[in-house]
């Protein structure tokens, strides 16, 4: 069964985001009011192979853990659907 | 109003994306299978002040096409929910 996976990292509240924050300072000052809290991250997207969504979800949280994100400053989060898109 | 926005910035299809590919190509030997299709691109969330969804909506639109995605090589979606979150 094949699964869309997207795995959306972030940093973990209180972990200081220069990027986020320098889009953010910016941003007034192109002409865009009203934006806060700005935070930059990764999405990650693949397409899994297993035999049911469990399975699925076991592989790419170990995935996750070890690999994709670093847990000590980032969250990972993930969102897996049935179903095969092309990329 | 309050919204709580997420852009997902990734590349178009065709285009090159060596950070996916280094990624997939890594994954058997890790002891991860049935993984295809890997992409990695950018997650940026925040919070948008805006008189209601249409203008959020257009605001945001504006922002990607003009300074958070390359439209030449990255499309972006834009997931947005009303509400306030603290990030």
């Amino acid at each position: 069964m094949r699964f869309d996976v997207l795995v959306e990292i972030r940093l973990r509240p209180g972990i200081a985001d220069p990027q986020g924050a320098t889009i953010e300072r910016a941003l007034p000052a192109l002409g865009f009011d009203g934006f806060s809290h700005v935070g930059v991250g990764k999405a990650i997207r693949f397409n899994l192979d297993a035999a049911d969504e469990m399975a699925a979800r076991t592989s790419v949280d170990e995935l996750c853990q070890r690999f994709l994100a670093n847990p000590v400053i980032e969250e990972a989060e993930v969102s897996l659907s049935p179903g095969a898109t092309t990329l």
